[in-house]
């Protein structure tokens, strides 16, 4: 089935306690349709950049199937940057510089091939902006996933809650979460956000995992335990984007299908974390991610054979 | 297979955002041999109380075939007491009272119908103490499992040292890992105390669950997520209780079968999160616990019958 994926493709530079870099590829958009592309030869991009952008990492897109038609390239201006610097401990971060460029005035254009699509991936953006693609989408793809971040929550909740009315499944960390729902407990967060919309919700804890939320069901994806923890950038549109990918390639929207779409998402998000940037996702073969995805299956099997007295 | 447990039996005082409790009963080796006992007939007890402490709760522990010979009752002094107040994300507390009262001069007094035990669960105590229980056993256990908690790390390093290094499995939390090794990665973290002497470490990471390592394996399990986390005083001991009850009553320290004792324990410790103190844990049915032990199997199982494309 054809996805659609809605996102920046960007520059970041990065620091962490085991280096820094120039100006590097980055983007919620490049992450996920990376990641999609392990599962997908049958995706499309709407995203912008402008002149100073690198025709080669492009090319690179197309080069695994992704339809660029709908990736604007804006003459004289120049591509959203982010740069940011993580702590001792990589679960925090230092926001350095934002400069939206492009971003700022973002018109998400659909291109006439880009219609009919079935799934759909609204990376992080502006809940505005997330929903003008729904809303320019003749026929309401089969299944919306989107991810969104605090940010949103601080300037624009009201236009947040409409796009996440939009949508079948939320993606977001235990802070948005919980922010958003205004509970601590996750089980609640669930309920308060099914209220908004979503019937399925995914709540991303880093290196502890992820929950899968589906009316009374819940799944606990782990996170593989890994020994350093390189470059976090990227690893939740990583994530997202394995999710998506694989559902659009199954094009199978069950509570257990998901799992496994999880599972896929984790693996690939495990790598993303290895070195900066998209670096790591480049080299990534299938067989590495099957070699993944088995790592995953030891670290979580148990067997209750020995039955309990 | 015998089990002997090692524990502070005391009184507790306990604030949450839920409500506030008098002295009720507390202590690692009342969670403990609780816990295991859900598991295992052949538990002994060393551990000691004041004048002041209720008969009704160590008939209590009697009645679940825990054996008390080696609980020592202080004529004229008084139990230990501890109180705490949790914040409202109930992941941190504040101490507010300390007595420690018999626990001051506290003398492991092994009785010799406890001699020959197999398995020894060293509850969290000062770290003299867990060895002299070790060096008074004329038989070494066939299998050691140890708690222990920042605050020896900060004040009785050398000691605690010395008892790791003379245990099989040490069950510790993320925070204290991470002090104990100073590595932030728990992978790392693992290596560093694996050479301290324990060849099993288990990292108890709370409403995220729980890592089992052991030479180049490891083990996830996850937590339940809780709706609400009512009261978590004792969870860890719980757990331990349950992991070392089933263990004992196996009589199988395989990792495939330690995977399944974190299983029991985890459920058991879901439980206990339930109501202030013990109070749910006296109420658990046999059917209670296979019931939430089929929610941590469906919480966690996938099948990755799809294959990748």
């Amino acid at each position: 089935m054809s996805l659609l994926t809605v996102g920046s493709v960007a520059f970041d530079a990065i620091e962490t306690p085991f280096g820094k870099t120039d100006k590097i590829i980055g983007g919620a958009g490049s992450y996920i349709a990376l990641a999609s592309s392990f599962f997908t030869d049958n995706q499309k991009l709407v995203s912008v950049v402008g002149e100073d952008f690198p025709q080669e990492f492009l090319d690179l897109l197309k080069s695994r199937n992704i339809d660029l038609e709908g990736l604007q390239i804006k003459k004289g201006e120049k591509t959203f940057f982010w740069s940011g610097k993580y702590h001792n401990d990589m679960n925090t971060r230092d926001t350095l510089i934002t400069e939206l460029n492009v971003l700022e005035h973002f018109d998400p254009i659909i291109p006439e091939s880009y219609q009919d699509v079935d799934y759909l991936m609204l990376g992080n953006l502006s809940p505005q902006v997330q929903s003008t693609v729904i809303e320019r989408l003749k026929k309401r793809p089969k299944f919306i996933a989107m991810d969104t971040m605090n940010f949103w929550m601080d300037i624009a909740l009201a236009d947040l809650k409409k796009t996440i009315s939009m949508v079948d499944i939320l993606i977001i960390n235990d802070e948005e979460a919980r922010q958003l729902s205004k509970e601590y407990s996750l089980v609640k967060a669930y309920k308060v956000i099914r209220e908004m919309g979503p019937e399925f919700l995914i709540i991303k804890k880093g290196e502890h995992g992820a929950l899968l939320f589906h009316e009374d069901k819940v799944f606990f994806a782990p996170a593989l335990p890994l020994e350093d923890v390189f470059d976090p950038t990227g690893a939740g549109d990583t994530f997202a984007g394995g999710f998506i990918g694989y559902l659009a390639s199954t094009d199978d929207i069950s509570f257990e299908n998901m799992k496994r779409a999880i599972i896929n998402g984790s693996a690939l998000a495990s790598f993303c974390c290895e070195k900066f940037g998209t670096e790591r996702l480049l080299e990534v073969t299938q067989g590495d991610l099957d070699q993944r995805i088995s790592e995953f299956v030891t670290l979580t099997n148990f067997d209750l054979v020995q039955t309990i007295k």
